[in-house]
């Protein structure tokens, strides 16, 4: 009985995680879903990780109506959800989603990455396997987790200058 | 406040995932503590870990009395700890400290790897990534802490051929 | 006798091979020689590269006099010199080298990357591979070292789309 | 003309560069041909390498005629041979390559690795990238490339405490 698969919903929505360099502009750009590849790394016997590429933007312009419309429609199935954002925007994303659904039997955790997956010290992969481990084990709530981190979304804030997220004890629910 | 750094203790002692390629035998061994150059692939902006190597060994030739005495010398600072360990004899291990340690404050964390860190295909990256922050949300217990799962000591057993842990249905405290 | 030394002289001038990923730009930048962390992964018992980081400077940008000035000096210890170069206008500074030295005792080497080093699906380590083996085998001429490829500078064109070079028939020495 | 395709013949053996770790019995193992995922690692885009997978074992076992019969069935065709080996007996085969064919119209280049490809710090990838390049540039003759080096098979000589090879100023033709 124990010995089941577990399924998780990864939704991906573009962001540093997934950004890829370009050779013939020389910069970096969210082009298509890359995180297959990465996941294929990790271990996951007993996790099926069903992946949904959701869309491939930048934070500044993520569609959020859209990510809540695909978790309302994953709701019913009672498995937890992990959601790959660009880092700027994340925390906004979270608090949204929070607003908007207001009963939660599962936890829902936002991730992403300061440095792309698969460039030299990238946090993706590490980020990735915290919060597929985070899904399984929290409880439900809205949560930001990475660099060995949880935070609940509505205390939480992105330091730019540190590249990492810390406890924001003001923020009020 | 929560912006404070958190302490792991971790307790290395050998097994699979610290082995080295020795280019003079052409075999894989145990010879020096090596955790500490994965570790820092690893971004942790509030955890200190402080690691204690403290023997290295192949699996069948542990020392738990010394594993023993070293978690219990460490539990009264009440912070988690992560041991790292050889597969094969990883639960007997964590079934000897639950015996000794009826009483447990914080989670202490068992894992190791099917392959040694930094082999291609290694998971143990991927298990030290998982049991660092397994140590920091999950309750007090014994547990074994590999490939996206979660095992309370007295319910694992090795899978050899699957080269994983799985439920033992069977076991009984 | 022969188990001696081998100097080579490896000047670095910046490119793409050397771009970095800056987390607080989201862009790729030349900032610093990140040359000698890739170099530390190759074994070269007999080769004491000795590298001069001479500007980190974007393909566009780069300094020739500063370049030929530092080769000149380089001539009379008659070493074996290799170049890391933004591929733009690697041919260009090579034609420009040739032109003002007529007289080459020793093989130059120019070489780069059209992705970073430390970036997934990277050409860096490759090339600076190709490029210290040129240095030791090749006669003394000017060349464009890359994807297994030894070019004359005066014979060979990059291909942006292909993002490679290829020769190139037409040019006259 | 001079942007066709050149034809490089890569005849795999065994040996240390392509051992893999068994998470079975936890020692390395010659089992299969792993060089052509490396090989995808590389740009080559002129460069048609044509993987020959003769057989998988240790350097002590090696069958040197059916190396021989390979070898002499590709020389009419008049392209670079690279062969891959343990390196405790690839001086031995090259020099038995050496005696038997007299008459040699391209390079043949004897490489392999002291760490198996994908261990950390291995010299695999590098030895690949030399050779194959080697295999381009060289005059013929029969060779070990390694770290940088060419060596002459019958000047040459595997120095174990050092994991590397050496010039031998002894040997004679």
């Amino acid at each position: 009985m124990k010995n089941e698969m577990t399924i998780i919903y990864l939704i991906t929505t573009g962001g540093t995680i997934e950004k890829v360099y370009s050779e013939q502009t020389g910069s970096v750009q969210n082009v298509d879903n890359k995180i297959d590849r990465y996941l294929r790394m990790l271990r996951l016997p007993d996790s099926e990780v069903r992946v949904m590429p959701l869309m491939n933007k930048d934070s500044l312009e993520m569609d959020r109506e859209v990510i809540l419309k695909t978790v309302k429609e994953l709701l019913p199935e009672d498995v937890p959800i992990v959601i790959t954002h660009g880092t700027d925007t994340m925390v906004a994303t979270g608090l949204y989603l929070q607003r908007a659904i207001p009963e939660l039997k599962i936890p829902i955790v936002l991730t992403g990455a300061m440095t792309p997956l698969g460039f030299e010290g990238s946090d993706g992969l590490q980020n990735l396997t915290e919060s597929l481990f985070a899904a399984r084990v929290l409880d439900p709530n809205f949560y930001v987790v990475m660099h060995n981190q949880v935070f609940p979304v509505h205390r939480v804030g992105k330091e730019q200058s540190l590249a990492r997220f810390v406890w924001d004890e003001k923020k009020l629910e």
